[in-house]
C-alpha cells in the first residue's frame, strides 16, 4: 500500500472536457493524495484549467495534443484521425508503456474501446472485451458485464464474461468463489435464448473452483444481490443499466416532489433531513460512474459523458482501487488457471456445430 | 359507457391460484361495479373461496376444468395437456366465443401466449403477437413493447410492434399521434443493431400519418417519457422490465430502511406519511401489473403470477379500460390502414436480401 497511483486522463473526453477532467481530478486528489496524473489534451483549453486548480497542475505532468475524438465520432473515424496523437489515444498509451496504472477517459465509448483493444491489444485467449459496471444492490454490490462493449454474444464468449466478471469479484470484493448468473428471461432451464443455455451447460460442467454459477437470473434479480456477477452480452446488458439509473433518476424525482409539495411533508423533511442524506448518497448514480473494460492488457475506464466532477472522480476512484488491489495480475492469473476450462468450452461447441 | 364488461378468469394461474384470482376479482368488482365473471377453475379449489366471496359469486358464472397449466409446464406441454380443457385455455376460448370481453391469467407466460396465439390467432399481417407494458414516467405512462412475448425481432416485426403500440397509446393515451422510440445502445444514427436501424428506417420512410417516429432511445429515456411508445424485441424489453421492477423495489427497501433508522427519522416520516403515502403508490409496481398479448384476434391479459390482489384487480382493469375504450377494433383499423405501409416495408426488406 506504498507509493504514488499514476493515472493517465483523457482531459478532452465528456461533453464538458477539461471542465469536467480537472476538478474531477482535484475532488480525486482531495480523497487520495497519492494520486498523480499524467493530463493528455489541448493546452489552449486545458491551461486555464490548471491555472483554477493549482493543486491538480502539481500533480500533473501535462502533454498537448493536436486532436480530440469528438463525442460523435464513429470508432473507425475515431482511430483514423485519432490513433497515435488524440488525448483519448495517448492517455491509454500511456497505460501501455507503463507511464500510468490505468486510464480515465468520457469521452465516447465506441472510440475508447476500438483504441484500447488497438492500443492494450486483448488478452491472449480473450476473443472480446467487455464493459464491467459496478452494480449497488440490496447485499452491498454486484458486477454486471457486458454493460455494451458489443452486440451479441456466443456461449464462449459468456464463458469468458464470467471468468473476468468472477476475478474482479474476488478483487473488488474478497469473496474467495463468487457467485455468477446468467442474465435471461425466465428462470426455467428450457427459456431463453441457445447461447445463454449453451454457456449455462459449459459453466456447469466446467464446475470452476473459484466461481460458483447459480443458474438464470433475471432483470430484477440484479439490484437484489442475488447473484455476485450478471452476465449477459452488451445489448441487454446496457439496456438494463440505463434502465435502472433512469428509473433511479425518476424515483428520486418523485420524492422531491412529493417533499416539497405540502407543508406537514416539508415539516416531516426537516426532521428526517439527515436519513434523506443517506438515501441520496445511497441512490447517487455518480457512486457507480465507470465502467471498467475487461479482457485487456491494461486497466482502462470508461466515465459517463454527461457526468458532474464528482462523478469523474468515481471513476477515477475505480481505477485506483483497481491498481492498489492487483486486480489486472489476478484477471490475468484467473484467465490463464481457467485456460484449460475455456479451450473444452471452446471445443464443446466446435463440436456442437459452432455456435 | 353502457351494459356490463364481461371478464373470463382463468382462477388456477399464479403462484396462489384462486386465492390471488377471487380477492383480486372481488376488489375490481368494488371498483367496476358494472363487471361480470367467466370462472374457470378446479370446483373443489374455486367454491370455498367462492363462499368467502360472495359478491364475487353472485357477478360469476362457474365452470370446472380438469385440467390446471403448472407454472413450471413448457408452452407444448401445456398445449398437449391443457388444451380444449384447461382453465388457461377455456378463459382464452371466452373470448374467442364472444362470451367475454377479455380474458387474465396469471398463469405462466409461455403457456398462456402460446395457447392465446393458437385459440384466436394473429390478426391478419402479423407475424408475431407482443406483450405490452404500461410504464409510469416522469412525463405520465407510455407503452413498452415487446416484454417478452418472443426473443429476437426482425425489422418488419419491429415496424408492426411500433404500429400496435402506437395504437394502444392513441386508444388508452388519447393522443391523435403518438411518439415512437426504438430502444438502442446509444442515439448516434451509426450505432446499434442492423435490424433496429433497418426499422428505424422503415419508420422514417413511411411517416405515417398516425405516428410520430422519433429515432433512437435509451435505458434511462423510458422512466423519463421522451416517447410515447417504446419499441424493442422481447428479451431487452423484458430485461428492462425487470430491471425497472428490481430497481423500484430496491429503493424503496433503501427508504423504509432510511426512515426508521433514527428517532428523527421516525418523527419526519410521521409529519410526511401522507407525502409518503402517495409516493408509495407511485412507485406500487400492482399499479402497472398487467402485460397486453398485441396482435391476436381478442384481449389477453397476462397478470404477475407473484402478484396479490390488489395486483390481480389491476390487471382486470386495464382490460376492463381496453374494453371500453374499444382498444381492438381500434388497433385492427390502425393496422388494416397501415398495412401498405407494411407491405412496402415487407418488400423493401425482401429486397435487401430478407433480414
Amino acid at each position: 500500500m506504498t507509493g504514488q497511483i499514476i493515472t493517465s486522463l483523457d482531459a478532452m473526453g465528456g461533453d464538458a472536457g477539461p471542465e469536467l477532467v480537472i476538478p474531477g481530478a482535484d475532488i480525486a486528489l482531495t480523497r487520495r493524495p497519492d494520486l498523480r496524473f499524467r493530463l493528455f489534451g489541448e493546452e489552449a483549453k486545458v491551461r486555464p484549467l490548471l491555472d483554477r486548480y493549482p493543486r491538480v497542475r502539481d500533480a500533473s505532468v501535462f502533454e498537448h495534443c493536436d486532436v480530440s475524438v469528438a463525442m460523435t465520432d464513429k470508432p473507425s473515424q475515431a482511430l483514423r484521425r485519432g490513433r497515435w496523437r488524440s488525448s483519448m489515444w495517448r492517455s491509454i498509451e500511456a497505460v501501455k508503456k507503463g507511464d500510468a496504472g490505468f486510464a480515465v477517459s468520457a469521452g465516447n465509448t465506441g472510440a475508447l474501446m476500438a483504441m484500447a483493444k488497438f492500443c492494450l491489444q486483448s488478452v491472449e485467449g480473450v476473443e472480446r472485451p467487455a464493459i464491467a459496471a459496478v452494480w449497488p444492490t440490496l447485499r452491498g454490490e454486484s458486477i454486471v458485464l457486458d454493460c455494451g462493449a458489443s452486440i451479441g454474444a456466443d456461449a464462449r464468449q459468456l464463458f469468458d464474461f464470467a471468468i473476468m466478471g468472477g476475478a474482479m469479484a474476488r478483487s473488488l470484493f474478497d469473496i474467495p468463489r463468487p457467485t455468477i448468473g446468467l442474465l435471461n428471461i425466465g428462470v426455467e432451464e428450457q427459456k431463453g435464448l441457445e447461447e445463454i443455455r449453451s454457456a449455462g451447460q459449459l459453466l456447469r460442467d466446467a464446475n470452476l473452483p473459484t466461481l460458483e454459477y447459480a443458474g438464470f437470473v433475471e432483470g430484477d434479480d440484479i439490484g437484489k444481490g442475488t447473484v455476485d456477477v450478471v452476465v449477459t452480452e452488451g445489448f441487454a446488458g446496457n439496456i438494463a443499466l440505463k434502465t435502472a439509473e433512469g428509473t433511479a433518476r425518476q424515483i428520486g424525482t418523485y420524492l422531491r416532489a412529493a417533499m416539497s409539495r405540502t407543508l406537514m411533508a416539508r415539516v416531516g423533511y426537516f426532521f428526517a433531513r439527515a436519513a434523506f442524506a443517506r438515501l441520496r448518497e445511497k441512490m447517487d448514480p455518480r457512486r457507480s460512474n465507470g465502467g471498467v473494460f475487461l479482457g485487456l492488457n491494461g486497466i482502462v475506464i470508461k466515465s459517463h459523458g454527461g457526468t458532474d466532477p464528482e462523478g469523474f472522480a468515481s471513476a477515477i476512484e475505480i481505477g485506483y482501487s483497481m491498481v492498489r488491489n492487483e486486480l489486472i495480475p489476478k484477471i490475468n492469473r484467473d484467465l490463464a488457471f481457467h485456460t484449460e476450462a475455456r479451450e473444452e468450452a471452446g471445443d464443446k461447441i466446435a463440436q456442437a456445430g459452432g455456435m
